[in-house]
């Protein structure tokens, strides 16, 4: 695959690209198959569990402690940025971060491959969050140019480069999490096959609904609602994915119509940072009525329903809700979630998950 | 008192919320008492005697080993910062920071309220300095309502805030320093009890003074001497509050009229952020020159007198006292002070000051 | 030597101050000795060698175990602060960093002398990176005034500072990293002694092409080519000093009509960002024609010559080089070998740099 230049290997789709990426690095929500799914929900249960005992804590901060990561974010984010910090630190990572280009090498005129080069010079693990959709792809192709290599388990493997986020797009370690907490949220009911799952707001561009309705294609009898004003509706090409894979969906025009059906529903924000025109007095786009959830709404929600949202919300959620004690609010869980996914997925690429597994099945508690 | 709404509970005077903390967060520097005070001074000694030796090293650095800290700093801060940094490091943390509101969710529009959210779904501590005066009190309700607790001894905890400055009325560690500093400066001439202390410069903004003057209830027969340019003197609600409290105090029109009757001068710079025309040219309001404390001051001085500066300074100490090695010079061993008493205030937070003390007696050097 | 004030310290030239840094501090290229220089690449060697087995990496991480340092860099930079940071990190010091001026108390008013002096209260070592030439004497002459000290093998020692690159003048551990990469790319043919180096780009504001050739004074029958436009041509004091100490030197008006002489290339980018009218537009000096790096000139290159460039580069080495496999091409590993430098120095600094030579004696793998 070295073999590809760099501007033919930009070229390739994501599909084609899927293959290449060999869990070497982690880029693209699709790369993750049903069983490798579940693989990463049992480390993730796994670590928590282990981590409930001083000794457990000490074997987990052992895995990991003589590789360092860098956090490589140039866009705002507070939960991916902080809950990779604490999944890393957990494995006992030495963390760097660099979370401003203007402090970067990138403003005296570097390309962000040369930059990336430097990175993997030094640190053995970059996560990225970064505006450009293929800047991902442009690191991990700098991965398999770049001479050094980690032994892992006897294999040489280039540098890993996860995605904490790129441009519009991707968001994997988001779908990752979203599904861990669905899973565990229905865990009692079968999991997440054959459920119901309302996706609102912006859907248009909201990475993780997109990535989400990817993913269903790994479940089976899953169907979907979508509850979005016209300008922010699913677009094409994801409905024309479902439709490839005969996951069946619907619309709905409020919350209202349609949140009795929903096993899930999974709320966003009015993504207004991809807005052509910016507001420069810090407001913001507001909720539409109809898209708001509301304490009726929570009345309405089946018994084991489950609500999400990604976050950061503003107003799409009614504030009520935030500490009203019902158990079907899950987007706290689900951020604390997203740091125990995030252990697991760090385990794996590095090839110590099976050794959380052991520890887990050798020392119960 | 989870029963609050956050309305109601953002109403509440500090005197009426100081009961509610509780030992869980730190917010104001009325909440320690005198037997309080003397405690921590008591363990940031034991620290401080401990850590001579690797082993000693060793000992604190494992105390909290497993536990995580964001520093949660959106103002300017040198010492406060890398104090707290020091500190958490010594004890074994591991350590978070986001300095810049820009890169945090809050870009986004999220809340406050939410933010400490997620921040305390990852971390097991928060160390927060924030512009508004009521930040704290904000962050220390999402604590409460949040669900997540840390097990201390066996108690169930809200995850800990401790401020690291917010607004302009509290700086409550600052104090804490302060008041070790003088302890540790009189302390063969019985401790702060019946000292007389001048506070120079402004009084008005200076949140380190006016917690000084607060914590003075905490001392017997102490008297304070205030000295400050009219538009900067002490505000009304101190001198009610001393006045209340029967500590008395009196003015001075410049550091030549008292400073041979003081036994402590705590010199404050201009604090000129806070003005509401900004200067746009990066200069500064220019200290007067009565209120310049100069080498012929530090000759006028008692003997046994001490000289602070909570820093940063600029020019209203002469330059030729940094480092005219007289004894009587405080200010940068305040400052190391300050590590150390953070330290303690962290270790008594998590309930390991006890052990701290017994180590210390266990272990002689 | 603390008998100077601050004035009179400050007026001192580098020639006049390197006696007095007294290997407490690294400020300049020129406190480097040819023993010196041998001693810092064999322990960077031994480094290298011992961080391959887990045991080793072990013994490294513990050496400074409970030490820190500040990592103080207010001007962009990407390889030479992590590199710093993968160095201490590796050495097992607990890091800090202040990235911007803006969050510290220098945006209070505070002296720069102030700012270090609060530095060193906490930290054990100080790494900065400033625009002003002489910032890093300011910060030594601090170190030197500040009661603090620490007690290394029996010794007291002022607080180090490193200078990891101050105005356009020095950038000392670049010029350490480029002598190890020249002594490894020539360690079958003698080392450095010999050799002619070929300088290419802006030699005028180029402070690693400045350095590098001070150093050669350490070396035995180098000669150089300089090869630059001529508003960009190596400057006046260095041909003197080249002069002085019998130096040979000439001048080169492309890279074609120099590069088969020189045993390597040393290649450098327009330092663009100390034009004194800037592009506003993010936009950068293009590189002439004649001073490219072609694959045609890697092709007329000696068969063991050396390719380096200190990075980042812009235009200045044709992209085909980059991943064309040629062992010549030196400059990725370059990046690498400034880790391991950087670790060999603080090593030093901190007097542990024989029991790492020790360890790799009697641990052969």
């Amino acid at each position: 695959m070295t073999d590809f230049s760099y501007d033919d290997f930009m070229q390739l789709s994501e599909h084609e690209l899927v293959p290449h990426l060999n869990d070497f690095s982690v880029l693209f929500a699709q790369q993750f198959s049903r069983e490798k799914l579940n693989h990463l929900c049992k480390v993730a249960d796994a670590a928590r569990y282990i981590r409930r005992t001083s000794a457990g804590a000490d074997f987990l901060a052992g895995l990991l402690k003589h590789y360092s990561v860098l956090n490589f974010f140039v866009q705002p984010s507070s939960r991916t940025f902080l809950s990779f910090c604490t999944a890393e630190s957990m494995l006992g990572m030495r963390r760097l971060s660099v979370r401003d280009i203007n402090i970067s090498s990138i403003a005296k005129g570097e390309s962000l491959s040369d930059s990336i080069h430097t990175f993997i010079s030094y640190v053995d693990l970059v996560v990225m969050r970064h505006p450009d959709d293929y800047s991902g792809v442009d690191a991990f192709w700098t991965t398999l140019k770049s001479h050094r290599r980690l032994t892992l388990k006897g294999e040489k493997c280039p540098i890993p480069i996860i995605s904490g986020g790129s441009g519009k797009k991707q968001h994997p370690t988001q779908s990752l999490l979203d599904i861990y907490t669905l899973e565990r949220a229905f865990k009692d009911m079968g999991g997440i096959d054959g459920k119901t799952i309302m996706l609102v707001g912006d859907l248009k561009r909201g990475r993780t609904v997109r990535s989400l309705s990817y993913m269903m294609k790994e479940y089976k009898d899953v169907s979907l609602i979508f509850c979005a004003p016209e300008e922010y509706q699913m677009e094409k090409d994801i409905l024309n994915f479902l439709d490839d894979n005969g996951i069946p969906y619907k619309f709905a025009n409020s919350i209202d119509e349609a949140v009795a059906e929903a096993d899930a529903v999974y709320m966003t924000r009015i993504q207004d940072e991809w807005d052509s025109e910016k507001k420069t007095d810090g407001s913001h786009t507001a909720a539409k009525e109809d898209f708001i959830f509301t304490m009726e709404n929570l009345k309405q929600m089946k018994e084991h329903a489950a609500l999400l949202h990604p976050l950061p919300k503003r107003d799409e959620i009614e504030k009520e809700i935030d500490y009203c004690d019902d158990e079907r609010v899950y987007y706290w869980r689900q951020e604390r979630n997203g740091m125990w996914m995030r252990v697991a997925l760090i385990a794996w690429l590095f090839k110590v998950d099976e050794e959380i597994l052991n520890y887990k099945l050798h020392n119960r508690l």
